[in-house]
């Protein structure tokens, strides 16, 4: 999860990065799967690797859809939308920040889902470690947080 | 689409024939999930096809999720999801008929999609053909709604 | 509930009549909140008598609530909000047909929820009764829709 | 908005006090209608000053719903119902905080809703104030939130 039209060079450079480690992994990557900032990026990403993506489109039909996604899902329900990206998880990584990706890392904590913030702000790890201390993972590298998702998965499938 | 708990024998023979001939077009089976009736069958056929299967879940959770699922959608929405199910469709067959069905019918003419009815009851026929004569097709067997669809695809893409 | 630009002009004069009787029992009147057809009626028809009318709309803006409105929802949800209609209802009346108010009639009635058609329409009505033979009720005018309005509130809280 | 199960007692005295003054300024309470913590509190205190509580649940069926609550409305949606309180809402007020009301400040923001936090918590002030630094307002007592309330609102219709 991530910004869209208000993504960083560094958050899209970041999400196309994990997109691809993520594909290389073998898993699946599910985002908003708007055509613009991180959701573009990290299909992108996950294609260039020969990975599947799926988008959870807040629109009705297929006017911003990402051109990388595989499987667009058109919900036509605006941000509601973020609900089911979260319970559609398995993990969810906020790759930068914003208020839609906040929603995303609040609902994804609401739903006792494991969140990693890849990011370098202070304020929102502050913040999202006060509501969940326990669901709520740093990750300052992409490799990191990569290394972090399949420690998160293994213990999972435990 | 189709009834799940009161899918009749014939709704699930059709729907796993369905499926099977949907997976060696090629194209991708979208359903309801779960692990009961036409939603169950229609994957199931689908996958001894080798076909990919994507189901919509009313649920948050995986429990009533049909082992032959490949990718799970999570909603958390219980049949407002119906509305994702056609909106994501780029054509609906319903395989038997019920009030689930219906709404994902009446759904699927209000955004005018195209459907096909896959069905014996001229009750169900009259109904929606009142609705919408244009959008709403007939088929009597699972071949003929195949051949329709592909007629409907290329049609669109046309 | 009942069809938005596609209502005929007995729709309308219908609804309008149902939303005054309704507002004289002291009941609130819940409809899709917008300035057309069965739902502006209705709520003119509450709002002539006194009553207090609730709009659930499927646009995240004001933009098409209709002035007769006094508690407007707003889903941005599209008509995935139909869900939320007939959840929220004690009974369903369905002034009319249409895609839209079919599929209200089919969630209404996979919700377990009482529906009653005020129509004269003979294929909605053979459509629904075989969906559920208990649920569904018929009133060929207003009036008559209000009774059994009465009836059925009387014996759901007996 | 604010925590249900974990608010705070302070949480529950200030969402008292917030629903009384808001309904004695002739407003209306909408909030996400659960019998706990700062959706039942602020219900409660609207009432006992003659205010009027509208309750959007989560849920589909009245099981957990305040008895403060005049207008109940069933989404059946779970936590993307949250979407539909900050988009119903002409300003939120956050009183208190918790992954739910964090997702609510969120989308309230993604929607260039004006939000007030209610709250002495710094965390969460700078958190909110780095993802929107113009649509974000701080209040440290009920009484200045809701002397801002009515200066937004005046501001908002001028």
């Amino acid at each position: 999860m991530g910004p869209g039209d208000f993504a960083t060079e560094k958050d899209v450079r970041r999400a196309r990065e994990l997109g691809a480690l993520i594909a290389r992994q073998g898993w699946i990557v599910l985002c908003g799967g708007r055509d613009t900032g991180v959701m573009d990026a990290v299909c992108r990403g996950a294609k260039s690797a020969g990975g599947l993506t799926i988008g959870i489109l807040s629109s009705g039909t297929r006017r911003h859809l990402s051109a990388s996604v595989d499987i667009p899902i058109l919900t036509g329900m605006g941000n509601a939308r973020n609900a089911i990206n979260v319970l559609s998880s398995d993990i969810v990584v906020a790759c930068g920040m914003g208020a839609g990706t906040a929603s995303e890392v609040a609902l994804a904590l609401k739903a006792k889902k494991r969140v990693i913030l890849l990011s370098d702000d202070e304020t929102s790890r502050a913040f999202f470690k006060m509501l969940d201390g326990k669901n709520v993972f740093m990750a300052e590298t992409v490799q990191k947080a990569v290394d972090l998702l399949r420690r998160l998965l293994i213990s999972h499938d435990a």
